[in-house]
């Protein structure tokens, strides 16, 4: 009753139009490179595709089968990334294939409840944001949630550390993710492993998922090399924006202002960008750092070449682990989200209304934009924190009376923290009160660069004063 | 940082009036005994309890609150077991105590999604039975569902194998069952672990829950002593009950004929009773038997005192284990099967319709009943086998025509096996066909004792000589 088989005889059954979860998760390189390969090959077109992203352009991944014009509906997190033009932008600006936008969390929660046989569900995430457009609203408790139908699909392309001949998986580290639920939610489920090895070598309480969710095991042959993946470029820590000819925060500053607003013992995601400041604030500190992932408890950034391919965070940085650090797939993490076990979410931004609105997935003109867990995080975390430069590149004011850019989660905002202001309200129908400012400024001058309405608080603190 | 502490200390905040889930499956002797004990030497009345069920009265389980009259809401798969007349079923009878039945499968997916964050989701679970009853239904695909929603508690009382400080959890074999959703439905979730290390010792890839989900620790000081169990009744194999002067097929013989007609490769789950004799029939075959405890690839019966106490079936059995076993929380397990990954599932039951609906869970004058998983597994698996003595004891039919009993599900059985015959039908609209009978048997006499019209096979084979 072996499962194994080529990679080739396991796609063949691919036709056209068929839907396909495709496993993966962000500028890792843990995508189930053998498979995507062998159905670029195999040819069918007409794809309906559910990735987190299409992955890294010009490696093995997703974008192998957009650049081979294969995929006609793609239903992602992540669309498109500033200064980067994919093969797949062009074609859905050119309408070749359609685009549905949707929150990381949903994403993996459809899935599972496709798997579960539950067709649909009522979650928090994405409500009072365009994705949430056309669906059922419903109030529990006086709290308003959206009605998500759970997805199914034909195929699931996914990627394992270690399988037997049945199919029992082991994944390593932070690479479970999306592989779990996308394999649940599939008819047939294809599995490509870097160990095959005969049933009963992996013990029963080893298995990470029961073969009972996969169909077929190929072994991996076709991978990415992590060496040859650009790395990502990420600003100088000591960074400073000059504020009318003045320096404010750098970077490394506005993290070590936010690390120290988190007090000991609590559990708190980092967002891609400036918010991975924080992390190296709180290597030392007895507080738990949570990756979408699926990773608790990770330590701080390896910069050289001496990293686990298999511990990065959710932006796709290797991290260390720490003593009782534990690993699980994406559903568990965002169980963890929006259960409500985060103490803080810290967010990149590109603006925050004064009335706590959080819009940080897109800007007019970008081909949908980049999700990722933020909307489910901001609708699950006790406290959210935006973390970002007062002012844009051209000097426009990012606190705004009202956001212009699409949002990601109404008023949410608990704090915000920027190169030249802390700003936090005593409840979420509260104005923002400016509490602190940069060394060297005045509070006229931080008011001058705002664009929401503010209260000042008695005493303004000056930020460079205020971390631990 | 340690969250370790006594029982008392861990307990001591759960006042009047609190809501907990106490894990614990069964007659599974894993239960939090410690803390129970320790909530009964507390004292705190009026609890909202939500549970499997009590356990094995006179033994440190649920029961101990119950009989300290501490329990005012009981939530429940279990409430009655024939031939017991427990402290509880009293209450409930008195009006001290109110009683909420719940389909096993709902339970673990209402408390998850309480723990999730998802306030209410839609399942096919329950539909057409009185646990549905003014609930909302809404059809998909064309297909009903109920709507159920979330659970979240004050407390969890749980048990584990291994603990560390920070509260990562592993479990052992089939004893994860409920504790894991337990765990995340609640605000404060105490675990009770026979081994505590410090943190640090875990493996990442070991936890099986994540310490964020956990509160406070506590070390096992009071177990209940497996051997003291009583084992329960079981007839024996090769019974056989006499129809008009002659025997009918033994129970083995029932349980021979069923287990033929599970083809290579089918994932089965067995019920409780009559069907746990199909297992000795598929132990050298490649046919995968599943638990609602959550394993699957299980192997034959222990029968002497050389069993793992973590090893056992839904049924309380304790049982080996095959070559690519696996082991999860009762969540996954009802993904399978909700999900579709059964190919069948054989259920004892005290009636079965003609339209195919199925009656197992209650019979009238019983206090509740017991539901356990079969709402769920007969919602979910491909093909639902029912199997079951031809007539009661007092020779009523026991297929009949319109089920006067609570139903488990509408319409759902596809085959019925009895002790004197083999019905199946062609689709879910159909009428049941009598395709084989016991040998000494004929078909009017078969039909003498059958209540429900059915349509009789051109050729109509015998029983005994239709197995492999």
């Amino acid at each position: 009753m072996s499962k194994v088989m080529s990679a080739a005889e396991a796609v063949a059954d691919i036709g056209d139009g068929a839907s396909l979860g495709v496993a993966g998760f962000g500028v890792s390189h843990r995508y189930p490179s053998t498979l995507i390969t062998a159905l670029r090959d195999l040819g069918p077109t007409g794809l309906t595709v559910y990735c987190n992203g299409l992955g890294q352009p010009g490696f093995p991944t997703a974008h192998l089968l957009a650049d081979n014009h294969q995929i006609g509906h793609l239903v992602t997190c992540f669309s498109a990334r500033p200064g980067v033009v994919s093969e797949a932008e062009k074609q859905i600006e050119a309408g070749e294939m359609t685009l549905e936008m949707v929150a990381q969390g949903t994403l993996v929660e459809r899935m599972r409840a496709g798997g579960a046989g539950i067709p649909a569900f009522y979650t928090p995430t994405g409500y009072g944001s365009s994705l949430a457009e056309g669906k059922d609203v419903r109030y529990f408790d006086g709290r308003p949630y959206v009605l998500e139908r759970a997805i199914t699909t034909d195929f699931a392309l996914i990627r394992a550390a270690r399988a037997d001949e049945m199919g029992n998986l082991v994944f390593r580290g932070g690479s479970q993710n999306f592989n779990t639920s996308f394999a649940k939610a599939a008819r047939v489920t294809i599995v490509e492993a870097e160990e095959i090895v005969p049933t009963g070598t992996i013990a029963s309480s080893e298995v990470d998922l029961p073969g009972v969710f996969v169909t077929r095991v190929v072994p991996v042959t076709v991978r990415m090399d992590v060496k040859n993946l650009p790395m990502r470029v990420n600003r100088a820590a000591d960074s400073a924006r000059l504020y009318l000819g003045k320096p404010a925060l750098t970077r490394e500053e506005i993290g070590r202002r936010v690390a120290a607003l988190m007090p000991d013992g609590a559990v708190v995601n980092l967002g891609a960008g400036l918010p991975t400041q924080v992390a190296n604030f709180i290597a030392d500190r007895p507080v738990i750092l949570h990756s979408e992932n699926g990773m608790l408890n990770y330590g701080s950034f390896v910069r050289g070449d001496d990293f686990d391919p298999d511990l990065h965070d959710a932006g796709g940085y290797f991290v260390t682990l720490r003593d009782g650090a534990s690993f699980f797939d994406s559903v568990t993490s965002f169980e963890i989200a929006r259960g409500g076990r985060l103490y803080a979410v810290v967010l990149g931004t590109y603006q925050v209304g004064g009335n706590g609105d959080l819009a940080n997935w897109s800007v007019p003109g970008m081909i949908g934009g980049g999700i990722g867990g933020a909307m489910d995080l901001a609708a699950g975390a006790r406290n959210v924190f935006a973390m970002l430069e007062h002012t844009d590149s051209r000097g426009r004011p990012k606190l705004v009376e009202k956001c212009s850019f699409p949002l990601t989660a109404p008023g949410c905002v608990d704090a915000i923290i920027t190169d030249l202001a802390l700003l936090r309200r005593p409840s979420r129908s509260s104005r923002f009160v400016l509490e602190e400012i940069a060394a060297g400024f005045t509070v006229d001058e931080v008011l001058s660069l705002t664009g929401m309405t503010v209260d000042v608080a008695d005493a303004v603190g000056v930020l460079q004063e205020c971390w631990m």
